[in-house]
């Protein structure tokens, strides 16, 4: 098992018996290969072997990139592959916690457990024993994707990251966010009021070869349409491009106080707008949302 | 096991030896209950028998009242519960050929064989099956859902026919169209040129009690916008009042040349519009898409 755990542009492999090595940055990874499997004595489509070839990529919000930002993810090659993003949720900075803490230990856990028995392939179960194991204080959002050994792809969603399945061009299938209210997202926390692996919407598509997955936190669907997504896809064959292209445009667009973006016109769509001396103007609430930014694309490959 | 078959405001109500019952609009089935299974030994999630409460609706194109249109649907109470629909290619007409003859033998063929050994709840063998054992000359889109002894919602899509989810007011599942180019979607067809089962995108979600499941042809997702498919399940706790609500507001819709509809939205984005000199004179490309309406809308239910 390979594991990739990173919190910043840094990321660290681990390998199965935890000793760290730095890679470069948007390192791509060629993640194990799954066998087909007895279900096909049913099934008469016929699976070849898939992986999912990945690149990654984390910008930090401006003012937090010394710390490396709040969001953590992890790419493992178990199975298909294994490929999470957690978001620490910023309120907590207020109550003097590190509200990178939390999302950072979920995806240390998570990663440790992705082989675990018990999890069985299951990105729900994931879900529960990482936050289970977790001790740090703090809450955050996460989003759990797993390639099984028939090829389906697994998620496991609590909050606004997110995960679309773009094929042949074409975008056919999206995770949606869950929120108490809008920019207040369904989240995993320390305290015993918040969701847990139960509020996690649990979905799965058949993959093919040739399949396009992009994953990533808040930041990146924020800022980026999904037509600017599948663009991205179609101009740039290489999924180190493509998460790089992705990431620089989702922060081009957070740091852009006029670029109406996904965020500004969903406050809109909720009732959130300038004040009515601005409107009368012809002025509107616009601007992209400043956060951390992660991506992660993936290919699925045969071998 | 309890199929029910409908072309058009008629329903009728097939019973297991195939005596055609005739049902009032809007009839609500309950359907039969799913047993938990042994696959609960390694899921801690505990699973209450779930089936689907469903009510149907279909309302013709303006044109083609007498014939009844060429959508057609069934509904099923076999295992959790089956949902599928089709839409017959109207382009059909223009080679003297009803387009409403293979969508309605598709239906025909798939509602008989829901509980084939071989489909084993799942959509995309069931589509395989269906459209292998039909003979009619045309095409169709279809769309085909199936509730399995684990509560988990399977479906299998070809083509813009759609469902949605909404779990506590906010979708948490959509079907995404495929298509060719604008207007032309991925169907199934009599000719060998067409797309087959092995194009369908295949999905699934864990449906939990409560969950509301809103599926139908393109005449609904093209004139009804999804916040209003979500507004319209708030106002109307029974799923037989929201399926009259929204095939009635889709048709109005639908009929209205200056309704910015989800249709026209994505025909503009797509660079379809009014010629330049309408464009001058500030009028833009607008209206409803005037075709076969149907809804199915689902309640998810333990006993």
């Amino acid at each position: 098992m390979t594991v990739t755990i990173s919190y910043s542009y840094h990321q660290q492999l681990l390998s199965s018996s935890g000793t760290a090595i730095q890679l470069p940055r948007n390192k791509v990874i060629n993640m194990n290969v799954i066998r087909c499997c007895s279900s096909l004595v049913s099934n008469p489509v016929l699976r070849p072997e898939l992986s999912i070839r990945v690149a990654t990529r984390l910008i930090p919000h401006p003012k937090k990139v010394d710390k490396g930002g709040e969001d953590a993810f992890f790419v493992s090659g178990y199975s298909g592959g294994v490929m999470a993003v957690a978001d620490g949720v910023s309120g907590w900075a207020e109550k003097d916690v590190d509200p990178a803490q939390f999302s950072r230990e979920l995806m240390r856990k998570a990663s440790s457990l992705v082989d675990d028995e018990e999890v069985n392939y299951d990105p729900r179960i994931l879900v529960r024993k990482a936050h289970a194991a977790t001790s740090s204080t703090g809450s955050a959002t996460v989003i759990v994707s797993m390639l099984d050994n028939n090829g389906i792809l697994k998620i496991a969603n609590v909050g606004d990251c997110g995960l679309r399945v773009i094929r042949k061009g074409q975008i056919i299938f999206s995770t949606f966010p869950q929120e108490h209210y809008f920019d207040c997202p369904y989240q995993l926390s320390s305290e015993a009021v918040s969701q847990t692996y139960l509020d996690a919407t649990v979905t799965s598509i058949d993959s093919v070869k040739g399949d396009i997955i992009v994953m990533g936190s808040d930041g990146l669907f924020d800022n980026v349409f999904d037509h600017e997504i599948v663009s991205a896809i179609k101009e740039h064959k290489d999924v180190e491009q493509t998460a790089k292209v992705l990431a620089d445009l989702a922060y081009k667009h957070s740091v852009d106080f006029y670029y109406d973006s996904p965020f500004s016109i969903e406050a809109r769509n909720r009732g959130l707008d300038v004040p009515w001396w601005k409107k009368a103007l012809g002025q509107k609430l616009t601007g992209g949302k400043m956060d951390d930014i992660t991506v992660i694309v993936g290919e699925v490959v045969s071998n």
